[in-house]
């Protein structure tokens, strides 16, 4: 299996909240809306918004209408800053984003914050001094000098 | 908020287990293995394994330590053919890989099957007629003529 991974579908209550909250709170545009799934492109790779029943129903698994608070897994959105970290919290909060932990450092020697989505997806935000972002939004480890 | 995601986290009951699972069954290298994190590149956004404990408690969750079969996303590999979707489940298999629906035609007009890791993280291998997967493993739309 080749090293890389293509959608990663987000099960949601409200395709309409979920969409208004990445298209107009983060301030995505989409790829494709095709009404009842929605895809985002981060340059190859695409964040899509679909139903839960339809999701669960897709993978053969009972549809527990409430989730625990913890799902299972996050995603992170990296800054080159921690004045980034804190900007976006800021702005975050002035729309009424829901915020899970306030930016802090924390015991991996980052400095990070987690934030919610309106289905209770978990997103950090955070800035790690090892890692660079470079200008087309992709990952990189800064080189340590001996 | 830029359109960039750079870390997926999924958690994990034992890490050694699914290490093993995406080092050796899938075959992926790992970007970084501090032990208790294990990062993968795929291209400048990471997937990583870390405890199921760890990650609620940094989201300021409850772990509640069994989550329902469905756990509210999933994760998509697309190929470009059929028959690589047929390849990679005939592998799974022999290597003892968990299967959740075997490869079929789906409603949205593509093929496609769904396996599951170590920790019941779905993960579907699809191909997409509309979908093309370039040589850096990116996602390009086909256009269509008129």
């Amino acid at each position: 299996m080749e090293q890389r991974l293509t959608v990663i579908t987000l099960g949601v209550n409200d395709i309409d909240v979920a969409r208004d909250f990445y298209s107009n709170t983060l301030g995505w545009t989409p790829e494709s809306d095709l009404g009842k799934i929605v895809f985002y492109d981060l340059g190859g790779y695409l964040p899509a918004l679909y139903s839960h029943e339809g999701l669960a129903k897709d993978i053969t698994a009972p549809f527990e209408r409430k989730l625990p608070a913890y799902h299972g897994f996050t995603l992170a959105y990296c800054t080159n800053s921690r004045a980034e970290v804190d900007d976006l919290f800021v702005k975050l909060r002035e729309k009424g984003g829901i915020i899970l932990k306030k930016p802090q450092e924390v015991f991996w020697g980052g400095y990070s914050g987690y934030f919610q989505d309106p289905d209770g997806h978990a997103w950090e935000v955070a800035h790690n001094p090892s890692w660079r972002i470079n200008r087309d939004g992709r990952f990189e480890r800064i080189a340590t000098s001996d």
